[in-house]
């Protein structure tokens, strides 16, 4: 479960091209901890990103049955439909993941499916790993998830080999984190196996962020009775 | 520079009215840090949100003349000419900051400085303290801000009391953060302060976060060379 051997720094000029999906419900922090590492990676690498979404309406993070009181709108770039070439998909999770049999959801799980074979990362936060399970992507793979959740998503991927104590978990192409703010430290984590361990603490320490740089380091696991 | 003493927590039923201010090139973690720790309680405790800005396009995390080559845009729910009544006020920092004479950041200042005088409470994150600093509200206080923009704040605020190293800094109802993901910390302590340490703990552990619980602990003063 540690990470692979690190890859040689990425060349600069070619841009990497990302992808986030979004779906109502979304978790802000799964998706925004990721992202702005990325935003800030940016600065010196060139990126593309694209948002994807079922349509182009703005993404609430609230479902309508959501327990939340209050939401932000994300505005979307490109639909499932219309989406450029990718290299690295994002999917953070949130409550909207639940909604099993909506349209955000099943085109999600539908985009996640065609375009795996394409990617050269797919990186989940959360029970983003549950929509990645439902799309068949996991099926014999290492993965994690949010912990809380973890009993519930089993359930939506009973050939995916779950890890319970992990931060995050890399298996091949796919990294996946546990939940909400695990999304930072595997996001930093994998800038660190593309780009090189410096690119990753330029990005941490401008961010005053203390990593969790060992995948394993997980007390989660246990507070939610998984050990 | 410890927190002040805990009030009890907040009765429920009546919704605090929490307003977050953005502007063209704010970053995004520094406004969805707090804004997602707000979400999760919003799931037990009744909150309102305004998204302001100083109009009602979408507002990017990305300036004109920003290094980064990536963006996400959010939409806002109110201008600062017709925002409704608020309690708290929560100020996100980011490079658009640094426009000093641009029309969002001086719009942004001013709604700052017309609206404290009503506030319950003023929240900011990283370099979001220059622009409560520079409409004047933060003179005579103790406060903090991004520590890799440190000297650059100082001149923004010449009559603040900068405290260099500082997580998060609380002077009376002002509650001003260390950079970027500090702005998690100052939240989930002010969630304690306000709703009880119950609460903030559940917020922390459903986002599977480690709070750095003690204000003074910040070991990127000394990164930054400010000790």
């Amino acid at each position: 479960m540690t990470s692979p051997a690190p890859s040689p720094p990425k060349p600069s000029g070619t841009p990497l091209r990302i992808g986030v999906l979004l779906f109502p419900g979304f978790q802000a922090l799964d998706a925004f901890g990721p992202l702005d590492c990325l935003n800030v990676l940016s600065r010196t690498q060139p990126l593309t990103l694209s948002i994807l979404s079922h349509d182009l309406s703005p993404v609430t993070t609230k479902t309508p049955s959501s327990p939340s009181s209050i939401a932000q709108s994300i505005l979307p770039t490109h639909t499932f439909t219309n989406a450029p070439p990718l290299d690295v998909l994002l999917v953070p999770g949130g409550l909207g993941t639940r909604l099993l049999d909506s349209e955000p959801i099943t085109a999600s799980i539908a985009f996640i499916r065609s375009v795996y074979p394409t990617l050269q990362y797919l990186i989940t936060v959360c029970t983003g790993s549950g929509l990645a399970a439902r799309a068949g992507v996991l099926d014999g793979r290492l993965a994690t998830t949010n912990k809380r959740a973890f009993g519930e998503l089993r359930a939506w991927g009973p050939d995916v080999e779950w890890v319970a104590k992990a931060r995050w978990v890399v298996d091949g192409n796919v990294w996946t984190s546990s939940g909400v703010s695990a999304g930072i430290d595997v996001a930093l984590a994998w800038i660190a196996h593309v780009y090189g361990e410096e690119s990753a603490r330029g990005v941490a320490n401008g961010m005053e962020y203390r990593r969790v740089t060992d995948a394993d380091d997980d007390p989660f696991a246990e507070l939610y009775g998984l050990e």
